[in-house]
């Protein structure tokens, strides 16, 4: 087992990792930006090393200095978090060459599988259904006409290269599709330094689904119960469960399957999930995957009770699987609410400033929180605005979500605006309630009834 | 179901009840001393009402302020926590005078097993195993003597009527017993209003094995996994595991069906526990019961997925259990231990004072905090010192400790002095890693041999 395995990030995720590792009887090291000095995250950690300025190019998108922070404090092993280099290959290959572990999948299936139209394809090559769309990556305007012409619109167009919401259009026409298109190249350029874009067909009203699964370097594999994680907002996800309230035991063993067999087919190593889009009549469409651990992890480690953090470590230091598939049971329903500093009322701004009290509703069975803040803590402008996730767990999803409820309520962080209310009234919206929400019901219906409500109350509070 | 339920109590048990009412959507009323103010659970509740001063007679003892509190708020139940109230007969005839729902046994179940002896007579005549002792209350010198001579040293000299150590003494001889009678009984005395004493014979070192039952008003009765509390401190238990390492599979059927049959015998009603001591050939004998939840309640929950206090509320409700013992299982280990506002070092001093800063270690699966304060709380030196209690939950014993290592090693309280190094070095000791530690292990084996090791400490650093 390693001996001391080096963080390539920060907030929440960084103290999520050291946890673990301490868990383990492993030591941690730290790696920072200037900005954050104080963190808990660096506290926390045994060993702490700043590599940088603030900018995220200067400190934890920068390769170089990571990887030999790693090898100067005597590091085995690098966990990269989510986000920032997690899905970067050139990274897994520097930390290969440099004689750390990388602890994810190899190199190849990172560039494989970190572009959609290769992931696309390959998965369609192995018949895993995938979304009718593009074979190959796109670069010019007449391309991208030429096909979605072909597949016919409504279409979605995303940056090739990468993830988190960047370059992502809805084009609903041709003219549309000729006003979006050199915006989100120009973006897309700008965020992974390649102007490949991807199109596929829009699956109206779909829920997002996603199976997590884990593989060890013997082949063995575990797919995970699946989330649902349709609550988003520009693609974004908010809030997620597992397992989703409206598949049933034979549409779990399909997608379960499915999921198994892809990660087979691709030879995966560690952790990683595949998210597909269910359209009403419940047929299952590959998207993307994300290679890499997944801010939403903790519902699965609940309804599971698998430390999936600690088994990334585990399978990453040559360790065979402990479980077979048939370990894996569902227990009750856990619910995630990501907790960011951010305005929804204000176009959800992020939000900086330094957090003066803060109280966190723990206690009872079934209410955990991952937290990158503590009170005193100073929110950055410079990252994520994720700073923690409250995560209820019960034997029924009415339990948990009263759980949750209780949990938004008892919260409270002075100092910073948050999302907690947003989150609080979106629990109780009937979409949420039924289980019925799909991806595009935060921002078409509950959003705008949210914001009249909230404007209403305002005049009311006027009279 | 109930609309309001006040909570006879205050802390980390009281913010506990108000979290499981908020879940169940039902009002809370706190009520609270003047030393209470401005406490964590005067906050969290829903209605927050003043019933006295901070002398525990004149406000959590004063049952005419409390019962009035309930009455004028609109509450339709009590509950009354564990200490103060909580195995109170008289307590709980008032509320029933007042209409007022009693959130545990029946008036006459409290009284019949609040006096030791009487509890002891009552499970002895009904063919379950206790420990040799005297069969009625012993008020004088000259019956406590007659006693021992005939059970044969060495005894324990308890109080009759109550619990939390009070009166409580080891004797060894008959000088030892002429000696520490008198005081015992003063103490208790003073404790209770009520001078029996009770002699049993001491069983050399035990574990501390109890079983709680869950017992709804149709008769149906559940008995959840047993816990091992042997890790005491002058009777005060200070961490508690379930379930018990050393205990086997048939074992743990047969203390379970004894403590099923014990409730059914007594037609018991909602919550209690039955502890036992079990002796070096693994012999149960009934030591006494715990008429109300404990506070060791949350390992229980952690091994069985299963929220107690919910369970409580819903069964004084007159709700049927909807659970059956074949429902009842046992998932991995759990571990608590207490934080206490205390120092070790000099005598375990009760320590007051103002919370400076605190850092709880949450994030992981498994990791649980109950708390009764927050950054800035004042620990008042009125009351328990008892703070929070951290609660470790892994697939293995092994995995649990490790992860309550981690818990104590990243816990941070400021301001006042706790027992935090303690528990941690506890946590290491070679009994406790074992399992193998009986009840006088903290005080005959750990306690010395750490404060040597302590002041060695000291004399290295001062070299």
């Amino acid at each position: 087992m390693f001996k001391r395995v080096l963080i390539a990030n920060r907030g929440e995720i960084a103290v999520r990792i050291i946890r673990a590792l301490r868990e383990m009887q492993i030591e941690s090291v730290a790696v920072y930006s200037t900005a954050d000095r104080d963190s808990l995250f660096v506290k926390l950690a045994d060993i702490a090393v700043c590599i940088g300025g603030p900018q995220p190019k200067d400190s934890y998108l920068n390769i170089q200095n990571i990887v030999s922070a790693a090898v100067l404090s005597g590091a085995d092993a690098i966990h990269p978090g989510f986000g920032f280099l997690s899905e970067n290959a050139e990274f897994a290959r520097v930390c290969a060459e440099c004689g750390v572990v990388f602890i994810g999948p190899k190199e190849a299936t990172i560039e494989l599988m970190g572009n959609k139209s290769n992931a696309r394809n390959t998965m369609k090559a192995h018949g895993i259904p995938v979304i009718p769309g593009s074979d190959e990556a796109i670069t010019s305007i007449d391309q991208a006409l030429a096909l979605a012409d072909k597949i016919d619109y409504p279409i979605m167009l995303k940056a090739a290269a990468g993830g988190g919401g960047k370059g992502i259009r809805v084009i609903k026409d041709r003219k549309d599709l000729m006003k979006k298109f050199p915006a989100a190249q120009r973006e897309t350029e700008l965020s992974f330094d390649d102007q490949s874009m991807y199109i596929e067909k829009i699956i109206e009203e779909p829920k997002h689904v996603e199976v997590q699964i884990m593989r060890d370097c013997f082949g063995n594999v575990l797919a995970f119960p699946e989330r649902d994680c349709s609550l988003q907002r520009s693609h974004q996800k908010m809030v997620e469960e597992s397992p989703c309230s409206v598949i049933d035991q034979s549409e779990r063993d399909y997608l379960l399957s499915v999921a198994r067999k892809a990660a087979d087919t691709i030879d995966y190593l560690n952790t990683g999930t595949f998210e597909f889009l269910m359209d009403k009549q419940h047929h299952f469409y590959f998207m993307e995957m994300n290679t890499r651990l997944q801010v939403e992890h903790p519902i699965t480690e609940m309804v599971t009770g698998i430390d999936l953090v600690k088994m990334q470590i585990s399978v990453a230091a040559g360790e065979k699987l402990g479980l077979t598939q048939a370990n894996i049971h569902i227990h009750g329903t856990a619910i995630e609410c990501r907790i960011n500093s951010e305005d929804p009322v204000h176009n959800f701004l992020p939000q900086a400033g330094r957090i003066k009290s803060l109280h966190f509703p723990l206690g009872c069975p079934g209410a955990r929180v991952d937290s990158g803040v503590d009170s005193g803590s100073t929110i950055s402008p410079f990252y994520d605005s994720m700073i923690a996730k409250l995560i209820a767990h019960g034997p029924t999803r009415q339990e948990a979500l009263a759980i949750m409820d209780r949990m938004l309520s008892e919260m409270s962080i002075e100092g910073v605006t948050t999302n907690i209310k947003f989150q609080q009234a979106l629990m109780h919206s009937p979409a949420v309630v039924s289980g019925n929400a799909t991806t595009d019901y935060i921002e078409d219906d509950f959003l705008p009834t949210w914001i009249d409500h909230l404007a209403e109350e305002k005049i009311n509070d006027l009279v």
